[in-house]
């Protein structure tokens, strides 16, 4: 392979895939963190690993025959891939529940010897925060806690200026934080009750409105709707709109977030929070209660110190970059 | 000065200091973590932290008077000093409430210009985990938390092979994780309500024992004292010759542990917990129920995972290994 002088001036190229239970999303990532392509593939397509490889190696060459003109393979450093449960100790995907694999995947091993490339691979939530750690808000950050607000609450630890993956790859699950610690507490898909993820995710948002709704006699626009149709953004929308009832929900759940960033404190005394994900995007409806509630039940030598953030890769395709970054950090 | 082929051989040794409300200990350690030599002075006998350092170094010059056959100040590598609110980032005890001197201390700096040696200083539960890490039962693992279970309940952080410190140097204060989050909590000395270390402390069981008492009708030779008097030492006593109110208050104690650890696993995921302190003492008889608790009250993710360890320094002298291993693990 001849490598132009154009070639090598594009040295450093990294591949970001985001995997997840609907779609995959490839991209080629330049350092400074600009997309110079993507493309996605459907995950639910493909019953095995292998023909899921397959379609993703050939999703990858397609987009470097695109653009054989400014790049070849031979200016791709490596493959970061960010998949739920990936673990990056093994490079595995581990009984993703969301996924249609079974059982243990090795699907950094795969792609790696169908593209001869390295590739890396994590849990998503872990993606994010190295994506923030490179191309966000945290870059000169050695201390930070990054929490994503989506249907699930995930996490991503970094201290000491690295990531925390844990001895088996599972750190950073503080959704599953007990919150509530009694019979009371809401049942978790991790199988408990209580966790952090049951009151602060889109559906904890989404069962708390449903809860006030029937507990309260509130005025709201969410009584137009039926409970059961009643989502996240809904509420965000009339929350947005100062409808009374969506804002209490706000409130209790960014009191709940708070505290448990009360309780993270205790363990790696972070610079900062920063929060991802569509709850995120409520912004100061949801992030004035999370400081206020943190200032308020943190230790007193935590009070006032900590920031909180929204994440800098909020309105670009962060799973890509993300994913792009964990072979930044690796190789 | 001129160093004699023995004194080559010596080469590397450090001093730790452990720093206490009543006693500073001093110690000449190999890096073996044989203790050469020690000597302590009453830290309450010195009111500035000025007379404090210059009784110190010459209790330190003393000891190398003694011994000046063996080994002189050029053997000496560094010193490493633990204390209450120690700051690894500042070399500062700031503000300690147990000792006699007011304010920031900059007692680092103080004692490296008065020994013309290097001195790192962090806080006694750090300094402890260091140790474990250098010359106790973890010296093979990246991944571990150290509990150290005495008047209060400390805590350090070892991920990716380092301790955590914080960003403001304040991390593993995991002793004021909350653990029971209403009004039922128990004061505790931080300002707030319901920490871990209102219940797993020394004062803590002491605290259960005096509540187990007064509620219940279950015979006790505990009953023989005043509930004032009661100390958790009288607790492990009883509980060692089998008395059923003494290990129902080691039960609670190790159920409340469980529950503790299962939400630490949530951030750092570690290989194993290592207990330190008067209670560890206790053996199985609080162990076993941490256990248990654990693998009953963790996501499933982590159960029958994690190992639940006695600290290999609980019979050597701690204080002065653990800070030595902190001059260890930094120069």
């Amino acid at each position: 392979m001849i490598i132009s002088h154009k070639h090598k001036d594009m040295q450093e190229l990294t591949i970001g895939v985001d995997i997840g239970g609907t779609n995959a999303e490839f991209g080629i990532v330049t350092p400074e963190g600009d997309i110079l392509c993507d493309s996605r593939i459907k995950t639910k397509d493909f019953p095995t690993p292998e023909s899921f490889v397959d379609a993703g190696v050939e999703c990858i060459h397609t987009m470097l025959a695109d653009n054989r003109d400014k790049f070849t393979l031979a200016n791709i450093k490596g493959m970061g891939v960010g998949a739920p449960n990936g673990n990056y100790h093994t490079g595995c995907i581990e009984y993703a529940p969301n996924l249609p694999w079974e059982g243990n995947v090795p699907l950094s091993q795969m792609f790696s010897e169908k593209l001869g490339i390295p590739v890396a691979l994590t849990n998503d939530a872990n993606a994010a925060t190295i994506g923030e750690k490179i191309y966000g808000v945290t870059k000169e950050m050695n201390d930070f806690i990054m929490i994503t607000l989506g249907t699930g609450v995930g996490s991503g630890i970094v201290a000491n200026g690295n990531l925390i993956y844990g001895h088996d790859g599972m750190a950073g699950e503080l959704g599953h934080m007990i919150m509530v610690r009694d019979e009371n507490g809401r049942k978790c898909g991790c199988g408990r009750r209580g966790c952090l993820e049951t009151y602060c995710s889109a559906t904890g948002v989404a069962m708390t409105a449903r809860e006030m709704l029937q507990n309260t006699n509130i005025q709201s626009e969410l009584r137009n709707k039926s409970p059961k149709d009643i989502e996240a953004l809904d509420v965000s929308v009339a929350a947005s709109r100062g409808d009374k009832l969506a804002l209490d929900v706000f409130q209790f759940t960014g009191e709940m977030l708070g505290k448990a960033c009360a309780d993270f404190a205790t363990f790696s005394n972070p610079e900062a929070f920063i929060f991802f994900g569509g709850l995120a995007r409520a912004g100061d409806l949801l992030m004035k209660h999370i400081e206020e509630s943190f200032n308020k039940n943190a230790m007193p030598i935590f009070r006032h110190k900590a920031k909180f953030m929204i994440s800098g890769l909020m309105n670009r395709n962060a799973g890509i970059l993300g994913a792009s970054a964990v072979v930044k950090a690796e190789f």
